[in-house]
């Protein structure tokens, strides 16, 4: 029979690998296991698997006989083990009952101490510690926090009692309160407890255990741990195991001690104890901030410049077996630990050990270090940083230490961090960035009208749109921090003024924006420049040895493509075209170029256009020489670059000496109601084929301009979007093939180019083994695909997406994390199929799931040959492709 | 080795089955061989294959030796046959040239005659005819057609240097033209071809003979062809066949004739022979209309009341000989033919014989008589009728012999033909057809917001949308006829006027749509109202008897489902309940809750409507007892609801006693970019529960009353829409059996009830095995997963579709026909794995294709439970379900 309930300490050593398994008896209760059986000092006790917690939270019933037997049973080791027992007047056994699930999660209950204390047993502790304070001190502590976390009364009423029983005795400290003094509020915390509760305080300690080991279960599905779930993408059917543990007493006078303590510095990564500890208390006063908790080494004090002895200096031995243990956590586990102890009457005892958080810079630095160390070696560094925390060393942040005045919290779609003053629109935005002002651009949403304001713009906040909006890819693309979806912000045109939740501002003031949380912040915050330490480097460089996907970025500006070279991009994965059209002294052209009556009008616009294409072709092939460039031909519908107010329609049409309302006709014949679905891609290469002529034409003069320069030639792989049938690639690539010829007979040269595809329609992926004949290479366009098979619009997923994620629905947000599932069935079968059919076919992927580490876990499964993501997100993508292939 | 070129007549029987088929030789090419082997009189001639015409249009390069080989040996044996030579100047052999595909096709290039004349041959032919005036007549014919034809010369020329010939002597007719005035003829008709090709007319025999082939091949692709290929689903890969001949000449004199025929009336199906005839004719003669046709019968003549004598009357032994060849065609191919013959000098030869087209009455008729006669089975006689031509049996048409004044062509929306004055909006229309006026709605595009117009309205036209667009859809659903997609409509909101081609109309003008062809004409054309002969009841019993799956309707109305059921319809498959939020008296609660702020507001508004549905779920119970009926919650996104214009915001504003601005501002909140792709179906159902609620506490109070009053009990199938997720419909399963639990509880009675969901998303599809633990049945959303998995809007897809379908990339439209090769993989998938995880799982189709005969020919090789189509194609979907099952 599987255990649900697994002992340790006491001498317990268990062959049962579930034991010590996170995922069966969680975080704390498999670091309790583990650290008793290399012999050190824990307290007795037992774990309550979080298959339990999954089945009653699944049948939502009562509590099964072979559980309550199996608990019992582990009670008894318990007992065995310390000698007393629970629930006895005598001697009684108290316990804590905590939480504990794979990984560390705020927002469960955590903690319930001095459980197993009534009014019998209060007297049986007092008379066996022959501390009678300390007795009834715990008992009031245990009747606090069980009415709190357990029963779910309000803990107010309880401080107010204390306070103003200290009042009545004109005390000022807890530590006034003697052992009369706290076994009378035991009896006004007991009273108030009833009266809440509407029957008596639980004297009972078996149904104080079972109370408690309910409580950890339910606050499994609490709000707060839902959303702490949400937002670090933890699945909602993990559940918490239950520790339940004897207690050892920090609080029994000058010898006993509490205290949270790291390996290293969480926070620099430097090697050097790191914490904090309080004489004659237990846990909860350290976090809980009634003292002021004392530094844990000499050092440390020294630094902070603080009065109260560090232990190192107060409990010389106790520290010194503490140093010891340090160590040897941290050569066991390989791992900076992050570790609570107490000691009792100058005993130490350990209650928890994990790896500890730290910040991006630590881990860097912390990996990189203990290679050099020996301690572990290079795949282990590479698998030990959080790719995505490199995030945070890439962009500016805001000074943690600063303070901050928060006016709604949206989506963290662009890291960084940003100040300027609000700008309503991109012309005023690009204006005042102009004349040298720091920028907001903030709007209902953007669009690729706003390109030059958001290039302008130090952040961009929307009030619409997800984390793949076009606000947050373009941001992202241009490393431009972005809070998008911002609900609370109303933005009032007529008088330029807006409201981000109750606050009232105006076009001008000064807001500040941290991309990596969704915060909006009144004023300027001052903000710490990004460190790019040397550990960076070499961390980057192992994981260059050990990936097997190319990395390659999402670019089309010289500039992001020099961004993304210097952070190791290996080619270009996706050049978007039409983000070249949104230039103020081509945009013209374009309209004229939509809005031309005929073939001729447009073939003249688009004479217009081919040298600057041209020309941008040939910066981007400079700097990307040597280098793969995947071109995606004209994608988005024609609509998107038309005008949109009157001005614009007057100025474009004295322009093209034509009627302002011929035009607006001519425009409202282009509306589309789903325009995701509508005249856009390759229909437009079919319908409108003298446009990608004209690009195909750039795209190989660019080429063989650059490569008569002398340089390194760049391999063209032109793509064309939205296909979903074989037919409309055949009728593509004879194009490209035939403009291909006519500019090299012309230049007198050739070079080597590919067509290929994007697979971003269902459609396409179906048909894979049909479409691999006409195309080289197939890059996922999983933004599209995610949209179209899922059947969202990212740009409106906005007003149900979080509270799908909140349900179970969706794991993760679809458009950060690839739908593998579903999406993913897509992706596999359609390389599966193309690659029977071209068994040397190409594939990449150039959605933004291309820079998320999970998403790229499942490209690499897949066998892609590539990935590609923004340039800020290249060092990510390459970290995540070498864990992922040591994964594999 | 395979052939390329099969022989017939001259006693040729061939034991290779390709060459009697029409896949292989052409529906022409393959009937030749067949007659000439059961012994009729065919004149010898060969076929090249339509794989060699693929091959032509495909390499594009020259004929291959070894297909000139072939041709070679089968003129000689054409030439053995008839004892002439090709090119011969003694006694040449001459040869008619004609393409033929598999299925008949107009638009290709049809013949050319004479072929093999020259300065050299016309001379042996006049010789060996000892008629010098036939043979330069001939000649000059054959110039003429082959310069047409083949050299794309302008016919224009050659008739008039005719004209002019013929007024310089002083004729009136061609028959005045002597043997030396077609000689002069042929003389100027040879330097009008040489000096408009730049070259002398061919008078190498071969080269004539080749360039006619090669004429054929390329006529496949012409423009025409290519046309009509789209508007009759015909694949653009079968290519056509050639046919040589040898010539027969029903230009003879008096003796000789040429005509056509029908076994029975094509018009009205009676069991007459049918057809015209020349004498002293070639074929051209009688399609040219140069001179009147006779009738072929005194029977015809008689009826006509017509002058000159029938075949009959005239050459009553050949006549004889005819009409024992009809009989013995029709017995052979037991169906009525469509055959060309010719008497040269009293001896009949037959030129062609195929099934003749008819109209969908005759096609009726004959299927039932015939059946009668013992001519053909059932299951034949089911097989025989185009399930789609019963369409035009179930609307009023327009009487084919009144004259048209046609605007502009554009998409057949929805069949039928309708008369009425321009209304130009949905509340005028439906105010004048109150007033007692017929009306007919034009507008760009319409919306369910129109839902009253079109209902008023005797016809829609739309300058916007395709086939599946909103009006189209609605139409059919209404069994109005509708005209979508006419982009040359142009309306004139302000002066209430209306541009048609260059047509200027204003509202009230009336207009006439024929719904079956696209066809929009100015005034009032007369109408014939449909004719449900008792042939049609008896086809439906037949077809009844032979399908496997079921078919029930899309309907909504108590007006629609009574129809349906008079149709045939076997329950509903979907009952689109928005549809009824749209009525006057509801769509001010329907506001009201969307614009709520809260819950509680909404549930407020919902609760105004509860009795609303109710009541109109009742209806429909009442009228589908004892059926299954499938409904379908709340789809489309709120917004569609929402006020448009001023007014109406005043208004509702004024009723919710709210400001007008704040209404607009929550409006705005609510637009989508793609609302396709948005907030709607389950999502709606997730996020407003309470929605939902009310809607499943509608059903099941209605199931329960109608019940309770001792009808037959309707078995409500609850239909989520829009699911992507097991997790949606597990949430919402729960949620539709919790409230029929209240409802059961609350009425004291249960009833059966399932619960299942649309598969409209790639992804349901995809995960379709996880989705049918939840779900009692699928319905297939093809119309949405059209969209989604080819990721192409129906309203939008106007702009392309119809160039894509004559590129060939889509075969037909895919709104319009299931695309089976893409979307068709998900359907297949998602049955079988829904039927993985549940065996007895119910399927069915409930797009716009459940109406396709193609698509529910799919449907049934997929073994889906039922289809389900608007109600007037409820018998097309009897008829078609039948022919799948024989066909399967």
């Amino acid at each position: 029979m599987t255990k649900s309930v697994y002992t340790f300490g006491g001498g317990v050593v268990h062959d049962d690998a579930r034991a010590k398994d996170k995922n069966i008896t969680g975080g704390k209760g498999a670091n309790l296991a583990e650290m008793a059986e290399i012999g050190l000092p824990v307290p007795p006790g037992f774990t309550i698997t979080t298959e339990e917690c999954v089945c009653y939270l699944k049948d939502g019933a009562d509590f099964s006989d072979a559980l309550r037997a199996e608990v019992a049973e582990a009670l008894a080791h318990i007992e065995a083990a310390v000698g007393k027992k629970f629930g006895d007047a005598g001697d009684p056994l108290l316990v804590s009952v905590r939480s504990g699930a794979r990984v560390s999660m705020p927002g469960m209950m955590d903690t319930v101490l001095n459980l197993g204390l009534n009014d019998e047993t209060v007297k049986g502790l007092a008379a066996t510690s022959g501390d009678p304070r300390f007795a009834w001190d715990s008992y009031r502590r245990f009747i606090q926090m069980y009415s709190d976390v357990v029963l779910g009364l309000d803990h107010g009423s309880f401080e107010e009692a204390l306070e103003i029983a200290k009042e009545d005795r004109g005390y000022f400290a807890d530590t006034e309160m003697l052992a009369e003094d706290w076994q009378e509020l035991v009896g006004e915390y007991k009273s108030i407890a009833e009266s809440e509760l509407g029957r008596p305080f639980p004297q009972d300690v078996n149904e104080q255990l079972w109370g408690a080991i309910q409580a950890v279960f339910d606050s499994w599905d609490a709000d707060r741990a839902k959303v702490y779930r949400r937002l670090n993408n933890i699945p909602g059917d993990w559940g918490t195991a239950v520790n339940v543990q004897a207690m050892v007493f920090g609080n029994m006078g000058e010898t006993s001690a509490t205290g949270v303590a790291f390996t290293r510095d969480p926070a620099t990564g430097d090697r050097h104890y790191y914490g904090e500890w309080l004489v004659n208390a237990q846990g909860e006063d350290v976090v809980a901030g009634i003292r002021t908790p004392q530094y844990l080494t000499k050092r440390g004090r020294e630094a902070a410049g603080a009065e109260l002895p560090s232990m190192e200096e107060a409990m010389p031995a106790a520290y010194e077996e503490l140093a010891r243990v340090f160590d040897l956590l941290e050569n066991h586990y390989k791992d900076m630990q992050d570790i609570e102890f107490t000691v009792q009457q100058g005993k130490l005892w350990m209650l928890q050990t994990r790896s500890g958080k730290r910040t991006a810079k630590a881990a860097l630095k912390m990996a990189v270090d203990m290679v050099g160390e020996g301690l572990i070696d290079e795949v282990t560094a590479i698998k030990r940083v959080d790719p995505m925390a490199l995030d945070q060393l890439l962009h500016p942040t805001l000074d943690p230490s600063a303070e901050r005045h928060v006016l709604t919290t949206a989506l963290p779609a662009s890291p960084g961090a940003g100040s300027g003053k609000i700008a309503l629109d991109s012309d005023l935005a690009e204006k005042w960035a102009n004349d040298g002002a720091k920028v907001i651009l903030v709007r209902v949403e953007t669009s690729p009208e706003d390109i030059h304001g958001m290039h302008a713009a130090k952040g961009i906040l929307t009030a619409r749109g997800g984390m793949t909006s076009h606000a947050a890819v373009v941001a992202r693309g241009m490393g431009r921090p972005c809070v998008s979806g911002a609900s609370a912000v109303s933005i009032d045109m007529a008088s330029r003024t807006l409201r981000i939740g109750s606050a009232e501002l105006k076009e001008g003031d000064i807001i500040t924006l941290d991309g990596a949380t969704g915060q909006v912040m009144q004023g300027e915050v001052p903000m710490i420049e990004p460190e790019l330490a040397g550990d960076f480097g070499v961390l980057m460089e192992w994981a260059d040895k050990y990936r097997r996907m190319r990395v390659r970025t999402n670019a089309e500006t010289p500039n992001d493509c020099r961004m993304a070279r210097q952070f190791g991009a290996e080619g270009i994965g996706l050049c978007r075209t039409e983000h070249m059209f949104f230039d103020a002294d081509r945009i013209m052209a374009v309209r004229e170029m939509i809005l031309a009556d005929d073939e001729a009008g447009r073939r003249a616009a688009l004479a217009k256009l081919l040298p600057e294409q041209r020309s941008d072709f040939t910066e981007i092939f400079h700097c990307m020489a040597g280098l793969p460039c995947t071109i995606r031909l004209l994608d988005p519908p024609l609509h998107e670059f038309l005008p949109q107010r009157d001005e614009e329609f007057a100025e474009l049409a004295e322009d093209l000496g034509i009627g302002a309302d011929h035009l607006k006709r001519r425009a409202s014949e282009l509306h589309e109601f789903n325009p995701m679905l509508g005249h856009r891609g390759c229909r437009l290469g079919i319908t409108f084929p003298e446009i990608y002529e004209m690009q195909a034409r750039a795209i190989f003069e660019a080429a063989c301009d650059v490569t008569a320069e002398g340089g390194d030639p760049v391999v063209p792989e032109v793509m064309i979007p939205l296909v979903a049938t074989r037919k409309e690639l055949e009728i593509l690539r004879a194009l490209v093939d035939r403009v291909a010829a006519e500019v090299f007979a012309e230049k007198g040269r050739t070079l080597d180019y590919t067509v290929g595809t994007m697979i971003e329609l269902p459609r396409a992926a179906l048909m894979a083994g049909e479409i691999a004949h006409e195309a080289k290479f197939f890059s996922f366009g999983t933004n599209d695909l995610t949209q179209t098979a899922l059947g969202v619009s990212r740009d409106d997923a906005g007003k149900f997406l979080a509270q799908y994620v909140d349900a179970g629905i969706y794991p993760r947000d679809p458009f950060v994390s690839l739908d593998v599932d579903g999406v993913g069935q897509l992706v596999s079968l359609a390389a599966e199929r193309g690659r029977a059919t071209r068994e040397d076919i190409k594939l990449g992927i150039c959605g933004e799931h291309g820079g998320d580490p999970a998403s790229i876990a499942f490209c690499e499964q897949v066998g892609l040959d590539y990935v590609s993501a923004s340039p800020y997100r290249v060092p990510i993508a390459r970290l995540a492709a070498a864990q992922a292939a040591l994964n594999a």
